[in-house]
Order: structure tokens, then sequence, then C-alpha cells
């Protein structure tokens, strides 16, 4: 009996082979698409299926990338050739929401805006914002550790998980973490199966943090500048005001030239596309005194600054921020890239981009999470009319330049990734950052978890050679 | 060559064999002693020393209780019989504070207090707050992911830990996380190793996050209940109206009757003996505004409440809870116990203590941070006048009755040890706790970095039987 037959058998209508899903399981919104075709799409239902698919692996040594929407950046749940794709989308209840203790127990395939609608009836709400909130699961949001506008007030996933269920690769179940708020009973797994990026195990069940609802109005800022160095730098004396924004977005002039120019004259605000743009957002019962400070400081720093109370207008200035995306997707595929560096090295980040792009001719429209130091400086690559429905390449020219980027933000005290994680994309440069000792304790500790190698095999590290 | 001739070769003044030395450092603050005596201590003063002396242990697989301040309350650095004792209580340099990202780069050594001190003149401060902050080190409070009364909003130690620098068993230096807010490059060995206790590796610099200092005034609330059921289901109430104080503390009636005891009838503030306690802080800009709904919430659920906005008489009231170790320490050798259940469940939890408590005859005076559902029921154990300077004995029907806590929290949802760690005293709990599945992966992961088990053993495992 092959791998495939003992899943039909076991897991039946669960089991797809349509070559439309096997193609479609291939790409994530990285533009990566993995080479050759997976085996099979499991589509489980339940925590059996999982452990039944997790154990036909085991047994046919067969790997499995785990999925939920597949809005991933990374290229870390791409079913890869021969792969077994186990999506979870379809374990997608809400299991509990206790408002008393400020927390929900969910599947992994719920969607984050699902789960803010149903907490928000309880005055609750899940922190973790990544931009795709609409449309990304809870599960993927922990299997990536996903950051988002709101982290350097309202924390990063990992502070948002409070447990887990995990199948692990023989299909026993593991269960980590508390319902509590504090525990410290062993060492946290939890928070090391949070961004593992499906190498550890499957998470099959969270229980998650909820928040009060921010109480008082929430106030909105948007400040031009005549370039990114004073941009950057007016975030940075925010910082140092002791101001802790909820949001604090900043726009290069290469990608705000790029978003005037899709929105046009109305829709951009009159933003003038000269310069560099910074959107600040306070919230909380001192919004209104905190954007009165900011707005003194963005203002000394050489900022144009327009303020907006209204809901209707602050989402105005907040388009101008979300419409970086679909402008730069107008021009060619985009490979977002996501430094990170100490909110002081903005500037020079900023600067070395710069210098980077003019040394290739390539153009690196970024935009900044400012309040934490991660950067998304973004390649376009020209769409290439031949090649249809087939993978973007990235030229090598790209890759050589993404990894000046990755070196410059490590000389600065960064990280190659902030929030997308490693995936396949980044993995080349992972032993650079981690350092020998690092690297090799971290992949000895995914031996522990899946010794024949079969959980996301790629993703994160190399490929071991074959034997 | 003997393992002590080398240590004294390479490290000379810096070993100690002084009995008085080697005795001393067998106990912490939990009231239990290691028995038999360590090898030496080795006081390091920096990283290089610290890896001789990992080298050395690992030659002659002698074991390492890595150890500050020494103020745990589980037994985790304690000297055990034969042990190196590793102190790095003399590497207390505040190496950098960065105001500008918000960040300091300390020794292991640094007392926490000394770190909000010198934070403070940045308007800055290190969040992790155990009752032990002024004379306990930043490393043991990573060490053990130290809670504190400022948890539910402020959150634990983990939470304030971006990177670390550890020496590994076999003296190499392993380097994890960040200086940057938001990272996932890689599996979270930061995480990992915080709440550790010793077991992994030796940390011998941290990165730690600073806040800026909260502004606006402290609203301090005294409440008092006629019993403890009333006070903790209003400590319920509290959170379910979605307030978040900065401080929210229970006295159950045993305790409190111990406390106004000893501090007598002015200093205990006019606080009945007869009923529970409930205090609570306020702060941020909405501190009076929060006030105002905690007190009419308290009324409401039976209390009788007191505010303070002046620091002295907000002082006289934490005065009444600072008090709960003295007052009980007076009575004999205080077992302080640290189980922690959702915060729903806090009055089942004190009515588990109390049917204990009447079924075993022992008098188990609690104090909990309700804010967080942690509890600390105390055991107390009548001084023996015979046992002169020995350890005191914890009688095995008291284990016995902590046993049935640590059950009875389990049940509720909880965990044996919210902010104190596994150390010795609770090693025997552990696996019922995790499960074997969890047990098992644990004790492979401690495998991966201390394949020798020179790391402390007998601290969170049971020792491996000897061959």
């Amino acid at each position: 009996m092959t791998a495939l037959e003992r899943l039909t058998a076991e897991l039946g209508p669960h089991v797809s082979v349509d070559p439309r899903h096997l193609a479609a399981v291939r790409a994530d919104k990285s533009g990566w698409v993995a080479p050759g075709m997976p085996l099979a799409v499991v589509s489980a239902a339940s925590v059996e299926q999982v452990q039944a698919t997790l154990r036909i692996a085991t047994e046919f040594r067969v790997p499995v990338v785990t999925r939920g929407a597949g809005t991933g950046l990374a290229g870390g749940a791409c079913g890869t050739n021969g792969a077994i794709v186990l999506s979870v989308e379809r374990m997608n209840r809400i299991l509990s929401i206790q408002p008393e203790d400020e927390l929900a127990v969910v599947e992994p395939g719920v969607l984050n805006g699902d789960l803010n609608t149903a907490l928000s009836a309880h005055g609750l709400w899940f922190a973790p914002d990544p931009a795709s909130r609409a449309f990304s699961t809870v599960g993927g949001n922990i299997a990536t550790n996903a950051g988002g506008l709101l982290c350097a007030k309202y924390g990063v996933t990992r502070e948002a998980v409070l447990a887990l269920t995990v199948v692990l690769a023989d299909g026993s179940l593991l269960e980590t973490g508390h319902r509590t708020v504090k525990g410290v009973t062993g060492y946290d797994l939890t928070a090391l199966l949070t961004g593992s990026e499906g190498t550890l195990g499957v998470i099959v069940q969270a229980t998650v943090r909820a928040r009060a609802i921010t109480p008082g109005e929430t106030v909105t800022i948007g400040a031009t500048f005549p370039d990114v160095a004073q941009a950057a730098a007016a975030s940075t004396l925010l910082t140092a005001a002791r101001l802790r924004p909820a949001v604090m977005e900043l726009i290069d002039p290469v990608a705000l030239a790029l978003i005037v120019a899709h929105l046009g004259p109305h829709l951009s605000q009159g933003v003038p596309a000269g310069g560099a743009f910074l959107l600040v957002q306070t919230d909380g019962p001192a919004s209104r005194a905190e954007a009165d400070q900011a707005v003194a400081v963005l203002r000394a720093a050489g900022g144009a600054v327009r303020v907006s109370t209204d809901a209707e207008s602050a989402d105005r200035l907040l388009a101008v921020r979300r419409a970086a995306h679909p402008a730069l997707a107008a021009h060619g595929d985009v490979l977002i890239e996501d430094v990170c560096v100490p909110r002081s090295r903005l500037a020079e980040m900023f600067e070395r981009i710069a210098e980077i792009s003019a040394r290739t001719g390539l153009p690196i429209p970024t935009v900044a999470h400012a309040g934490d130091g991660n950067l998304h400086p973004n390649f376009l690559i020209p769409f290439d009319p031949a090649r249809g429905s087939a993978a973007p390449v990235v030229p090598e020219q790209v890759w050589a330049a993404a990894g000046e980027l990755f070196r410059a933000a490590l000389e600065l005290g960064g990280t190659l990734t902030g929030e997308h994680g490693v995936g396949v994309l980044k993995r080349r440069w992972l032993a650079e950052e981690l350092g020998d000792t690092g690297f090799d304790l971290q992949r000895r500790i995914k031996e522990v978890f899946d010794p024949l190698g079969i959980l996301n095999p790629g993703t994160m590290f190399e490929p071991k050679a074959r034997r």
C-alpha cells in the first residue's frame, strides 16, 4: 500500500488529489511557488484526522506541510514536491470565549478577523494584527509569531498565546502552557512552538489571551517630511519622548510616489509625492494629550502635520498606508522583505537601503513599522508575459541585493526577519544570523521533535543533502 | 589532577572552599538546604571565567549550580553535594542603557532594584517586580521567569527579555534573540532559556526591555470583606468589568489575622482582623476614573472601601501586604507555595485550600496576586530548637497537603508554580502537570543543551538513578 492509498483509506473524502487543488497549495502570498507537485491535500476537520495524517506520514516517511489560509510571505507553507499538504482551514471553530479569564480557545483555522468579531461582543480583542488579519488564520499567526502595526504597544503574537495543543510528528498529542496568566512549570514550549513555522508540530488548538478593548478615542496624525532621514529621525524622537503610539508607520519617498500615483490626487489626501510620510495613531484615555505631544515633536522635527479625530478622515489617512502593496503590485510581482533594526538605527537602515538601491540600480520602495524598527523594503519584479500562470522567478540580482539588506540589518544590530518568518526564502541566511552554535542547537531541537525530518522540511533550514 | 586543583590552578582567587562559604550556598530563601557539601564556590567576575568553569566541569563531569543572590523559593540554586557553585553575583555591571531603544544590557548579577534606579534617570523602568526586587538579581529573575505584583498589567519577565548571552555546558558561548522589538529568525531560544532554572546554560549577559515610566498618579484602594469568597468574587468582577489594575492583592482571613496581630492596631491601619483584605492600585492617565469604577464594583460586592491618593497613606496600606511574610515567619519556618489558577477559579481555589486545611488540621494562611490568579498558600513549620543551624525539615504531612494543593490547582485548570519555579521542591509533581509526552520532550531538550547532565542536576527533573 502506498502513502496515498493509506491516506485515502483512512481519511477518504478529506483527501484531494485534484490537480488544480494541488497546484493552488504550492504558492503563498510571497510570490514563491514550490517546484514539483505535492502528493495530496488533506483537509482535516478534527484533531484525530491530523493525528492519522501524521501517523501515516511517519510510517511512509512522507513530508508534511501544514497550511492555513496560505497568506504567508516567506514560502513557509507551500506544498513541496511529494509532500502531504495538511490544511487546517476547516478546523475553524471558536471553541470557547471566557470573558472572565480574558481568553479564548480556538481551532487553528479560525480567521484572526472572525475571532476579533466574536471577542468584540465581550469588550475584548485579540491584539496580534498582521496586515492580513481579515484573511489570515490564528494558527498561521502563531506558527509565524506574526507581528503587525500595533506590536510596539500591544506586543507580538507570542505574548498573546497561553497554551497550545500540538500533534507531533508521530501523531501523538502534546499540550503546552497554561490557561493562567502566569505559569513557570518546565520549559516554555508554548513560546518555542510559536514562530516554529510548522517544523516542530501541527498546532490543533490554541488558548489565546484577549485584551480589554482600549477605551478612549483614537487620534490619527499624518506628517510629511522632505526626506526619509528626517522622518526616521522624527520617529526616533517620539520614542525618546517616552511616547508609545499605537501605530507609527513610515513610508519612504520611493514608495510614497508610487502610492500617490496609484491613488490619484483625491484619494491620496493631498499628501505630496516628493517626501516621506509618517502616520501616527495614539489611543487610550490620554490619546489627545499624547497626540498633542506627538504633534509638537513632529513639527519641531520639520514635519508638516495634519490631525484627524473623526474616524472617516482617519481612515482616509490610513488608506494611504494600506495602498502601499496594491500600488507596488500594479508594477510587477513584489518581493517583500522584512528586516528589523533597533529603533535608533532606523535612519541608518534607510541610508543603507538607498545606497544598495543606487549601486544595484534596483528601486527599493520601503514602508516601515517605525515604532519597532521593522522595515519592509520591496523589490519589484517586472511581469514576464511569457510565464503565464507559472511562478514568478526572482532574479539572482534581486536575491543578491536582498542579501546585502540582510547583512546591513545584522550589522546595525538587527535581524533578517521581523515578522514574516524564515520560510524557504530566507533560510540561506539563517546560519549567518544565528551563528554556528545557535544554528547547531536549533537543528538539534528540531531533531528532538522531528527525528525523521518529515515536518515542513526545507522551511527554516536548508534541506539535508540526500544520501 | 582533581577538578578542584584544576579550578584553583585556572581561577585562583575566585575559588573558595571556606566551609562557611560552602555552607551558606547550600540554602536559598525557601527554607530548603541541600544535603552534603558543595565542592567549591567560584565567584566569577567575567564571561571567560564562567567559560573556564564550565570547561572544567565538563572535563571532570562535575555538576554546576549557578547562583545569583540566592533569593529563590524553590531550592533551584542550592549547592548540592560535590557540585561547583558558580556565583555570578560579582558580574553586576550595567553595560549600557540605550534610552532611544528602550533597552538595557546587563550582567546577570545586577540587582533588579539597582537596574531600576539607573533606568529611572531616563524615565524608564524594568517591569519585572518580584517581591525580592531590592535584593534579587536580574539573572535570577530571568532564570526563574520571575513574576511579581504587576504582571497582570505589565507582563512577566519573559516579556522583558530581548536577548541573552549564555555559556553552554561545554563552555561555548551562545547568543540568542535580538536587540529589536520584533524578530522571528529561528526558534525562540531566548524564551526557552527564560525560566530554565540553570538547567540549560549559564546566563552571562542579558538585553532587557525598559518601559516608559507610567505617567499619572497612582490610586490605592483597600477593601475589606467578611470572607475570602466574597473578596475573590470581587476581584473577578473587577476583571470582568474590563479593568486591569496595576496591583490587585488578596489576603485571606488566616493570613490577615496573623498580619494584624504582628503589626498591632496602629500599623495595621484599622484593617479588621476578622475578614479578607483586597488591595488594588490603578495607575496611568486614567487612574482616578478607573479607581472610581473599581470602588463602585468593590462596594457593590460587599466591600468596606478606603481610597488613598497620597503616597504616604498608600504606603501604609501596602505595608499591610508587605508584612505578610514577616508576620508568618514570626511563628515558624515558612514554606511558601505558589499555585496559579484561571482568575475565574480563584474563589474555588480558596475553597479547596480551606477544605485541605480543615481536613489536615494545618493552618494555610494565603495571599494571592488576584489579578492573575496566582496564590501563595503558606505552611508554618514550628521552630525546632534542637536543630540549631541545620536545615528545617518539612514534615511529610505538609508535603502531602502541598501535593493536594497542586492537584486542586491542576483540576481547576491551573499550574503548580506561577512564578517561583519548579526547583528541587516541586520536581516530584512536574510529570503530573506536563503529562508523559511533554515531560519526555522537555527531558530531551535538556539533553540537547546538557548531554552530560552537569547543569543543575536535580533541579526541575528528578535526578537520574545512578548506574
